[in-house]
């Protein structure tokens, strides 16, 4: 996988040779995004059991599944992604190890290319929202790099831009991993689409000036209710764009929805170490001792949600029906 | 003057020899802040005054003013600075050249000294507005490095705890410039007031959480109706206070007000070099070639804003009639 805490000044990739080096990778984001996750995790379980033997091939699969579990709790893709190995592997049990282990990889890639459809599903369904002519402001990375190819809110603009629309993005930086700055530039400029880069803190003076169309951002897990958990700063940029009537939208798939969660206040918000915020590539920005806060997510309640965009359609409010009726089909 | 680029990391001072130093200093942002730009000012044209010599000396004065006056745009403080120079300039023609100088060299030491006295009657009038034993959020560094000392919004916080409150701060870090985690966090960390350093998109989060008792912020200038141009992302934290029910106090001397301008849709805003954004103290953040936009001030409109706090008291919507009250009385 590549290295996106080294992105954009080096392109480095990592190889994981054990299930551990995966779930380390996920731990300490040389991959991150909610669908990214998902498909690493499963890939992850993957290659734990091609290296596992018999006997208490059991046990082994259930450490597998909880040391990938263990990684990273608010996006729900994680663990939808080991619950979808782990029914695979329950219906395979007692058949010859060869073929579990090469039905488990045979889905992981399965998963992967799914993601990438998901996503080409998402762009469409999403393309239509978005104004023409206007400004896209985006929020961290939900781009190619968070999920196995194309994106979420990336895949939504990458699909206005093939549909013809005229538009550009502005790019949040996303302190303290700088998500927007190191990953969403970087892929846009690939593509050749329009960014400009800004500061978290500029986000609100722009959405005021008129110059955004619309708000696309991905999510990490979303409620039943439509309360949706994304990157630390999506709430702010969902309560700044209603404010200043500018429609915000969520692209995700349907596997970051969790019926089970009434709403968004029960969505576990990961803490990141300090360091993230009292160091930039290593260099302290502020003095030794420093007391910090680093929540990983933020919860946006679905008022402030105009829409939520996945690859079976559109949903509005009220969402605890539109969602529902999403998944059940 | 104390070098603020440099801190937290190390404490140097800058020798400033000539009044074309003074304005590299304020241009370069060695000393920030809109009270203390002011002050430097007042000693640039002093300085200049000094080193200048008969004949010419109206040219020589009003080349200094200009030279000063064109360092940066917003703050108002920084023209009303050199104004009351030009004006005790004025008064003063056809006296000797070592008066103008001795006078011109007192008034500058006078507009500090009454500086710190401003901040001192500024914490006075606003500690009252603090919620004990709840958190305070603050922008930038409006404190004693913004000023000629202790500081407009962190005064009032000093004068909260002085008064015996128990609070504690929580600092945005203050994109692209840092100021909260170099500056307020340091200052706030040698008085002994416990402070937690947040990104800027992370406000949002602990303003919906209920732990925030109040924001206070300083201000670049203030229109006539009580809109405040201040440091970039000031606006955001006004509009996701009110949303949560939060007060948004502005800390300002009166000589912040600028009451030519009818609404700060006319203050100027500053744009500042793209390298702020696409570095953080010298290593890149952003691919190569990145369009970024840097504004470094916003607007933010007068309902958003529960009260402003200056040296007179404590003036509340409408404004018009306020603060127009609050600079005849």
């Amino acid at each position: 996988m590549i290295d996106q805490r080294r992105l954009p000044l080096r392109e480095e990739y990592v190889t994981c040779r054990t299930y551990e080096d995966v779930a380390a990778g996920i731990r300490e984001m040389v991959i991150r995004g909610a669908p990214a996750i998902g498909v690493a995790a499963a890939m992850g379980v993957a290659l734990g059991v091609a290296q596992a033997a018999e006997p208490d091939l059991d046990a082994q699969f259930a450490r597998i599944c909880e040391t990938l579990a263990h990684t990273r709790p608010t996006a729900v893709n994680l663990f939808w992604a080991i619950e979808r190995m782990r029914k695979l592997y329950e219906s395979l049990r007692g058949r010859p190890l060869g073929v579990i282990r090469a039905r488990l990889i045979a889905e992981a890639q399965q998963i992967r290319l799914e993601d990438i459809a998901i996503n080409k599903a998402i762009g469409r369904n999403g393309a239509a929202l978005v104004p023409d002519g206007k400004t896209v402001l985006t929020h961290c990375n939900a781009g190619a790099l968070a999920t196995a190819g194309y994106g979420t809110a990336l895949g939504v603009i990458r699909a206005a831009v093939e549909a013809g629309k005229k538009v550009d993005v502005m790019a949040d930086e996303t302190r303290p991993f700088l998500q927007g700055a190191r990953l969403t530039v970087w892929e846009l400029q690939q593509d050749r689409i329009p960014a400009t880069l800004i500061t978290d803190n500029m986000a609100g003076h722009f959405l005021k000036s008129g110059r955004i169309g619309c708000v696309v951002v991905g999510a990490d897990r979303i409620a039943a209710n439509g309360d949706v958990a994304n990157k630390i700063g999506t709430y702010s940029v969902a309560v700044l764009a209603k404010e200043n009537g500018v429609p915000f939208f969520v692209a995700a798939p349907i596997s970051t929805l969790d019926l089970t969660l009434e709403s968004g206040d029960r969505i576990p918000i990961e803490r990141r170490p300090d360091a993230e915020v009292t160091h930039v590539f290593g260099t302290a920005v502020a003095p030794e001792g420093t007391a910090v806060e680093n929540p990983a997510f933020d919860v946006t309640p679905n008022r402030y949600v105009t829409a939520i965009i996945t690859e079976r359609g559109v949903a509005r409010a009220p969402y605890l029906e539109s969602l529902k009726r999403m998944v059940v089909g």
